[in-house]
């Protein structure tokens, strides 16, 4: 056993024995490095292995955390999902509305919810940048400054672009009612009715709703639990289809948590720039990473327009604003046009609040807050999954966002869960609104995104209960 | 000569003769009953006739006013337009666009523009109302009052359905992104790529746009100048095809400024009905009558469910807060569904702060002034059209909103005139923008919602001067 072997297991040892506890901060490597003397290197080989293990988690700036014993963890699934990767027509609109409208009394534990809590929002300091704002607001900018959106916030979010290494111009930039709309907008500016475009397996119902809405037909591609799409089944799926576009998200997938690797998007790229198919990258949950630092977007490999990156801040500071944009790369005018002739623009106020938060400062403070708590938050949930469902559950081990994908014995049915989970008060998001072809009847999507309490632990158990009677 | 026909004559000669000026309020029917020994009755009659002549009009509340003299008024043009009838793809976005990014320029006098001028309105009244409201918006708010909208600004919508005598209650009414998206999920909600939809001739550009990017196929309707759309045509068009929507403006219709009586939105809904179609009735100006009491629209006559009414807070209060309303009737769940898939919701700020401004009043007088400041502005408009167009130029004399539609010598081509009006820094709005089959060459919207000025005036002599060299 190497030094730095023996040092992981005796720190694993020391979680194990709960020495060290959920959400300790471990020593920092100079610590480590001094007080047990050996080399700085040694603890990071350490470090590096616990963190493999899932025993501790890096964050940014602050350190290494212990996030649980692994081995009391639910198995993550390791199988790529197996679609018939056949075109087909899309009518899924209907279960998806009725699942939602039955998840949304307000009393209900929102395990099934598409948000995180609006707690972890700083919607005072919002509040404050908006009076201010609002009462800045030149009366010409109202009709003037439409679409492709206020000035300042574009620039701000160029430069956000540039600080994570990207060259994104503020020309480039559309502002839209949310990232819903910029992706929306994206898809019409690159489809026609009758046109196929590639999806994940599972793949997020927004975008099976909005291939149904424009008579679009959806080809679903195997995705790992882990890395997102899967590149060798993509390839194969474009030597028999013409598909338009390609939809997904690289980062943090929806309802996966799936992460795709850089290199494995600069392949996906470059896949689909040889085919000249555009790909429209929902990227909203990119900025809730657990780990030390944003993973790029596909869009960093993007050299010849065809990546259409779309992002909000809807879900990490202010919803209920609905603003997110895009950067359509080439297709820029043609979605700005799409925009004027849908909804015009996007609420002056509410863009003219987000630049002067922004500008500002404190965005990324705030930020490093609500990835602690969610990576936290997904520790806590996780653990009570191995506590309380049964043998045979897997789940997902996402390094950011606030979803978790459970893959539950294959006996349990997801959409008489729903309804038996809703009969106790508790929402879930089932595994076939997920899917053009109502598959993943066994899974489910939990959010944790919402402040872990008693409530919640009940919920879980009770959840694994009904499970387990299944 | 009969008693009030005198008096009105007598009045009238005041008018010519400057004794009463532009502006000038006439005293109350009780006052002039009074000082010239006549009855109330008398004096009606007497302001009714110089009302139908166009040189005073009543203004809500406040009495009647001098609007000019009508004989130096450009006369009005008298016969319904006659396009085909027949169905046809639409392929007009460019056009429009083309025309709309050229004319953007803000120091452009803006006589093509869409918006009045922003100076119009309470924005800071509208701005402490935002800091109030954005200051006590309840967190979760934000993620659980999506579509169908903030419950208290449905509420204020809904009470001031009532003040005008309609039923709609807050469940029927989606807040949207401004009327745009309003219309544009409607329309989507009762259509299929493919279908023909009934519109005016001339209509609003962003209506075929929207017919446009839905593959939807127009029908042009032959509609009058003062009246709107001609029933008559109507019911024969019904005879030939089956549209699947009627999408039109009763009220201060964009470009025309007619306002259809009445007795003939009764007969439309009537006609509609009978062959089971859906009216999409836009009703963004409204509000801006300049008469005693806003004109119906057709939804006062819906029995069936069948108009879907679409309005909005950007013409009249809010520009740029990108708030409107749809109330569908029987379509009302559908329109919310594609609301929920295509924009999730409308911002959450902007709707509270108009909430709360509509629950503190001031709404009305803000309204009442509005309505004031654009009568007088479009007499100002055109007495300086009369002084400065060549003979054979005619134009509409809407009661309310904020266009006028001039309809030049057949010589003129308004395309050309729109580059040429621009190069001497002035934006029109041609006429073949409003028109699937680009006809009206030799017609010109213009906007008198900005203030009357000599830079404004000086734009209008330039015009009449290109108008009269072409």
């Amino acid at each position: 056993m190497k030094l730095y072997e023996t040092l992981a297991a005796d720190i694993a040892l020391s979680i194990q024995e709960g020495v060290l506890r959920l959400g300790d901060r471990l020593p920092s490597v100079r610590q480590a490095s001094a007080s047990r003397d050996v080399s700085p290197s040694t603890v990071f080989q350490a470090y590096y292995l616990l963190e493999a293990r899932g025993l501790i988690r890096a964050r940014e700036r602050s350190g290494y955390y212990v996030v649980g014993d692994v081995r009391k963890l639910p198995p993550e699934p390791e199988q790529a999902s197996q679609p018939d990767e056949d075109s087909s027509p899309v009518d899924i609109s209907e279960l998806v509305f009725e699942v939602l409208e039955s998840s949304k009394m307000r009393d209900v534990v929102p395990l099934g919810s598409a948000f995180p809590s609006p707690l972890l929002f700083p919607l005072a300091r919002l509040a404050k940048a908006m009076a201010s704002s609002v009462q800045q607001l030149d009366p010409w900018s109202t009709v003037d400054d439409l679409t492709p959106g206020n000035p300042q916030l574009r620039r701000q979010i160029a430069l956000r672009y540039r600080a994570d290494g990207l060259h994104v111009q503020p020309d480039e930039i559309v502002i839209t009612n949310g990232a819903l709309d910029a992706l929306n907008l994206c898809l019409i500016a690159v489809t026609r009715p009758g046109d196929a475009v590639l999806v994940e397996s599972p793949t997020f119902y927004a975008a099976l709703q909005s291939l149904e809405r424009n008579g679009l037909q959806a080809i679903e591609v195997p995705t790992h639990p882990r890395e997102g799409m899967d590149l060798a089944a993509l390839a194969r799926v474009l030597e028999r289809h013409q598909p338009k576009a390609c939809w997904l998200m690289t980062n943090f997938q929806n309802p996966l948590g799936s992460l795709m690797p850089d290199e494995k998007k600069r392949d996906l790229v470059a896949l689909l720039s040889q085919h000249d198919i555009p790909l429209i990258e929902d990227d909203v949950y990119g900025e809730l990473y657990f780990g030390d630092k944003r993973p790029a977007p596909a869009k960093a490999y993007d050299t010849k327009g065809l990546v259409m990156h779309c992002s909000s801040f809807s879900k990490c500071l202010a919803p209920g604003y609905r603003v997110g944009w895009a950067a359509p790369g080439r297709y820029t005018r043609a979605v700005a046009r799409h925009k004027l002739t849908t909804t015009l623009a996007a609420s002056a106020p509410a863009q003219a609040a987000l630049a002067t938060y922004l500008e500002k400062g404190g965005y990324d403070r705030h930020l490093r807050q609500l990835r602690h708590t969610l990576a936290l938050q997904q520790t806590q949930f996780m653990e009570a999954i191995a506590r309380y469902f049964p043998p045979g559950t897997q789940a997902t081990r996402p390094r950011g966002g606030y979803f978790l994908w459970v893959e539950l014995p294959h006996a349990v049915n997801a959409l008489t869960l729903h309804r038996q989970a809703l009969s106790h008060g508790i929402s879930i998001a089932p595994g076939p609104i997920f899917s053009a072809h109502q598959g993943f009847t066994n899974c489910i999507r939990l959010n944790y995104g919402h402040a872990w309490d008693a409530r919640t632990e009940a919920a879980l158990a009770t959840l694994g209960q009904l499970v387990q009677n299944a």
